[in-house]
């Protein structure tokens, strides 16, 4: 489940309302499209906006949709309380494994955070991947801090942000890494931009947002890394305008969710903006 | 109510539980110091990691042990939803103001962030002080943007994180904030160690942790700002521990609260740094 690709889909909102029929097809669609592992709930699934209720749904339907796939939830919250609570909800739903990201609006300290995976990982009875995502935590995880958490018990995977374009310093990067940490638990890349160094820099997994709306598009990069640089276009409108912003819009585009997606106080992209997302869209073939 | 001294008390809590009778002499200590506000559940206040239920009865607490005081409360949450609900308990508890912060997990655009102020300013019956603080929220807030959201109606204070060292830099910032929002619309001060630099530089208040602890050496500052320089050294803990976990042990050292005060996974300070900042403390006569 900690290996090969992982796909994030959105969790489509409308309103205070999960759009629950598209989020079950979003998620259908993966497990149709033979990825590893389906992600519900990550950033790209705006969990952090969502109610402890919504999520608990969304875990549900995720693992129904997935009929068989492996699906890990986000658990991530700012409070620890609340982190308790939703890997309970999350397990209740039946997932195969919780995606843990150290949430912050206080600067964390490193032992503040291993305090944090080490009372969750108390609690859980299915595994953990640890989630490292400084863009939206704000929390940035040492190489010696991954390799405390990683020895938890419960810990499987470490979802990393991304590695080095250089493909020599990528591969030090993950065998730095590695050095450090079980070998039990695998690494995996996000940050799809990046992503294809990632893995022949020797990362086991990728993380992937893109593959959440695209899977054949991220299978065709595991196939083949130059795929990823025809792909440029939609990294870059993924840097400038997010990622889930982007997303949101191709999935309205592809008529699988309605024009509103994004929990308030994200917005969808319009004008100008949605303009040049869909052409750069559209000239992909997306 | 947006001028003078503000004061930001920590919300101790012990477990899960908000402890109520330290948090209702937290801030009767405030308003018996004559200090201009209470400034309830911000930062220093931990409001991001409490529940709605916490929340609202920390601000019924808090007007009532302020006797009088006008109390603003912190409504901050990643999800406008939330907001707007902790708006309305906020209203209901009888706070004077409110204060909004833009906190983020996705990064958020200009447009994002102002159609959160206009959303929540439209619901509002008690005027609103925009809450500049990117340490936390990982926003960052153009002048331009403050000048568009200071014009939305009920918005009568905004509180920025801190000003330029330099005296003539400060002035220059304070005045070109100033000239873009109305004349209605005042500007605060915080991050303790400048506030004294803030004040010389034309801000109307301070919006003030240490106050929220140590009214009257807020107070000293504002009398003879060269007392600010005598506290250099608990301005130099704050930035190594952060200033909440500091004025955590230094509230828990004057007897005012238990040994548990922050809701996990913030920490209290322990063993070498905790005697360090108990000395320096003792050293200032805190």
């Amino acid at each position: 489940m900690f290996t090969g690709l992982s796909a994030f889909p959105l969790t489509p909102v409308t309103g205070d309302s999960l759009d629950t029929a598209a989020y079950e097809r979003l998620v259908a669609r993966l497990a149709d499209a033979g990825v590893d592992s389906i992600g519900a709930l990550g950033s790209t699934g705006a969990s952090p906006y969502l109610t402890r209720q919504q999520r608990a749904e969304a875990a549900k339907i995720a693992v129904d949709a997935a009929a068989g796939t492996p699906v890990l939830a986000g658990i991530g919250a700012l409070a620890t309380r609340d982190v308790l609570a939703l890997a309970e909800d999350a397990q209740n739903a039946g997932v195969a494994a919780v995606l843990l990201a150290p949430l912050s609006y206080q600067v964390l300290d490193d032992d503040e955070v291993y305090a944090l995976y080490e009372e969750v990982t108390r609690e859980l009875s299915v595994p953990l991947c640890v989630y490292d995502n400084p863009r939206t935590t704000h929390f940035r995880f040492s190489d010696e801090l991954h390799g405390r958490i990683a020895c938890l018990p419960g810990v499987a995977s470490i979802k990393i942000p991304g590695v080095p374009a250089d493909p020599a310093e990528a591969t030090a990067r993950i065998d730095r890494l590695r050095a450090l940490i079980p070998d039990t638990v695998t690494i995996g890349v996000s940050g799809d931009a990046l992503a294809a160094t990632g893995l022949a820099a020797g990362c086991d997994a990728w993380y992937s947002a893109v593959a959440g709306l695209f899977p054949h598009i991220a299978q065709a990069i595991m196939r083949d890394p130059g795929e990823s640089e025809r792909l440029q276009p939609l990294w870059d409108v993924f840097a400038r305008y997010g990622t889930i912003r982007v997303l949101a819009a191709a999935a309205t585009r592809a008529g699988l969710t309605g024009n509103r997606v994004l929990p308030r106080p994200l917005r969808e992209l319009d004008g100008d903006t949605l303009r040049e997302v869909t052409a750069t869209l559209a000239a992909l073939g997306l």
